[in-house]
């Protein structure tokens, strides 16, 4: 018999978790390690050192390390904005009449309007234990930037964000709150950095990719003395960091007496998605539980589910690692009417490894029906989501009347990763019924697939 | 010898307030009654039913009741957005180099992004409770309009909102938030009421004010069946139904073992100043405690400060009943560079007599120095505040920072009503160094004073 639910359950300090859980360590097939991109062969750490500070690094290569500390200045900005709560959804549940249980882990309490923060503190935090002076990334729809930007300015770090290009265009606002946060944001592909003169001779009225925002960062990163590079989504510590959103999640449900049948997260490159269903994985992989786990991704940009499981770069140049994973190819770029975020061409390699091994499911939407999820949850909920979260939300949505259809009360976990006040263009655009929906044909996907590099990494 | 005190403080579900608090019940001198417009007699609850709804007409003219019960639905409601947090600003403080004690009470984390919803879902309720099938309202910076638009489509009544033509030109983001959840929103002043019309002749040109707004949204109500006009500011049962945000605080400080020194709110119509006080205010009007009290007004709208204590017009077109306020004249309009809310020219009675009577002090800002105190707060405390939350911080600060030099550890709460998103531009024009500060000069007030109406109750 479960107890009685609040709407939110916030946990207390005292119960806020004090480590990461690296999902890896129960993998028994681990995701493929990284490769040089100019041998092919898997890098040793060193090799991450010019790019990534060593603590990083050391995440990054880490398969066995089952929890790690989470140092204790990281846990003191976390209390800053965590815990997050865990909502039950009982004004959506009764909207849609169903017999589910509908609860969501929501991110976006806090001024980057997103989960991204979890992981931001944490690179900027070593980062400065390291003795950098500054960092750089990459940012598409702006919550990772903004996320940084709050993290640096916390540790008095340098921050170049290259944003790209389409983005920074559309969204000025996002802009400034990174500048608040005193960051330096360019527009991507840009003339600070050879490899975006390069993609500007070849197409000077590009918008930009993140695949190519990612290359102008890691440039700025390895040329500047003191500066390391840090990225928001894909890589194997930022699936660690994020590991608190499940940790929480899992705690808070354990003192509902609940535990969900099904977990679905939004993906683009897999950071909350990881996060998310880190625990719930564990048990999966350790045998202890089988809920369903869904990744929910845009059918404009379907890693996972049209895309290939192969060794590709992680940005457009070329010159970053090359991961295994479901990749849609570094040239990908998804069409100009796809909104928010998700438009990644990879996905997580830890991700990738487990849905290849059928420990999860994935599913893609349209953008429409995208939006007609988030305005009802909007209004029963009163919360307006961010697009990318909205994806979780239509797929809980189907799960819940599904169950009104066959009649089970299942329980299920959604992340609800962000707000959307920064995307208010599109919800516009959905509201006045101009909004197109975009699918690739397999010609499109094709021009990708056609340009992966050929990796044999026993040759 | 104070608890251990968390960053942030939820109280649980059980602790929540299940009633409002009435300031009037405790003040011995009550606020002046509301006036007819035609007599200048004091209206009688029958009077103004045409405009309010009968239980807020109620509650409205009610001085004497000490606690109103919140409505079970009103409770759920709140369960979904509330408790907000009590967080401890403990980053601040270092920055500070303080030995205050910094608290402030959270009212952000809403769709509406401010307090805003507090009253919004209150006032739904009642109409939906009536059966009414509309409403009708004003918005300035978008935080009322936005809050009210959840409310009603929580409740499926149809809503028109009349917002200040300026704002609605500088903020389409707030549109589309407001059409989301099914508002109607129109630029005010327009041509769909007889008083837009009539100002519009006059200045065709005018950005409009909320007094001109607000005469706009009342015509509508009264001239459409079904339909009332509510207020998110200014009323005594706006102020009644936010005591919910110093009812919380209180009982999260008690919880904590703590007790505010002072405390602090941003003062516009005083709808967050009313309700964060409320419970410390009822303390001092009975003698249990004697905290400092104060209101922070924007210097460029500076009612409590520089206005009258006297008689005047809710709104422009002076269709309203007359309120014994301090004001600026129902004329007044803040310079064109006035960034955020705060800029409405009257002020709540209940404060208004409460601030004469000598119960509480008031502080005027530049708005240049409200940002520079809103950039440095969200820098240590992670969250981008409101405009109209930052003077409110300009003023904690400042209060800490003369701690700092006279070495007391004073305990000091404010209300930090909101988040800055919707703000930008704002923002931008501080970092870029073009906002301007203005201060009205005494004959720009005096122009205001000149048109007050010429009240004498007992002639």
């Amino acid at each position: 018999m479960a107890k009685k639910v609040p709407h939110r359950l916030y946990l207390t300090e005292d119960q806020m978790p004090k480590q990461w859980y690296n999902l890896r360590a129960d993998m028994k097939i681990k995701p493929d390690p990284l490769l040089n991109p100019a041998t092919f062969k898997p890098v040793n750490i060193e090799e991450l050192y010019p790019v990534f500070c060593k603590a990083l690094a050391a995440q990054e290569m880490d398969n066995t390390t089952r929890y790690i500390d989470i140092p204790e200045e990281i846990q003191d900005f976390y209390k800053m904005y965590r815990p997050s709560p865990l909502i039950r959804a009982y004004n959506l549940e009764k909207a849609l009449k169903t017999p589910a249980k509908i609860y969501y882990k929501y991110e976006g309490n806090n001024t980057s309007g997103s989960h991204k923060l979890n992981s931001a503190i944490a690179q900027a935090y070593y980062a400065k234990e390291q003795g950098l002076t500054g960092l750089t990334t990459e940012t598409g729809a702006g919550q990772w930037g903004t996320a940084l930007a709050e993290a640096c300015a916390f540790y008095n770090l340098d921050l170049t964000v290259y944003m790209v290009k389409v983005s920074y265009e559309q969204k000025p606002f996002r802009k400034t709150v990174m500048e608040t946060f005193d960051a330096k944001v360019i527009p991507s592909p840009s003339n600070t950095t050879k490899v975006g003169k390069a993609i500007l001779e070849n197409d000077p009225n590009t918008g930009g990719s993140l695949g190519c925002a990612i290359s102008e960062a890691i440039e700025k990163a390895v040329s500047t003395p003191g500066y390391r590079y840090v990225l928001g989504s894909v890589l194997n510590q930022v699936v660690l960091h994020q590991s608190i959103i499940g940790l929480e999640s899992k705690i808070a449900m354990e003192l509902l007496d609940e535990y969900p049948d099904v977990v679905i997260g939004c993906a683009g490159g897999g950071s909350n998605l990881g996060g998310l269903i880190a625990p719930f994985m564990q048990d999966k992989l350790t045998g202890k539980a089988t809920p369903r786990i869904v990744a929910v991704e845009p059918a404009s940009c379907p890693s996972f589910t049209r895309g290939k499981y192969a060794y590709d770069f992680c940005d457009t140049g070329r010159v970053t690692p090359l991961a295994k994973m479901y990749t849609l190819g570094a040239s990908f770029m998804p069409s100009a009417n796809h909104a928010g975020g998700l438009r990644y061409h990879g996905m997580s390699p830890i991700l990738s490894r487990l849905y290849h091994d059928g420990f999860m499911e994935a599913v893609a939407v349209e953008q429409t029906k995208v939006f007609e999820a988030a305005v009802l949850f909007a209004k029963q909920e009163t919360i307006l989501p961010a697009p990318e979260s909205a994806h979780a939300i239509r797929a809980a949505i189907d799960e819940a009347i599904l169950c009104r259809e066959t009649g089970e009360a299942k329980t299920i976990l959604f992340g609800l990763t962000g707000t959307g006040y920064f995307d208010m263009t599109a919800y516009n655009s959905y509201l006045t019924n101009t909004m197109k929906d975009y699918v690739p044909t397999d010609e499109d996907l094709q021009k990708g697939f056609d340009q992966l590099p050929r990796v044999d990494i026993n040759g």
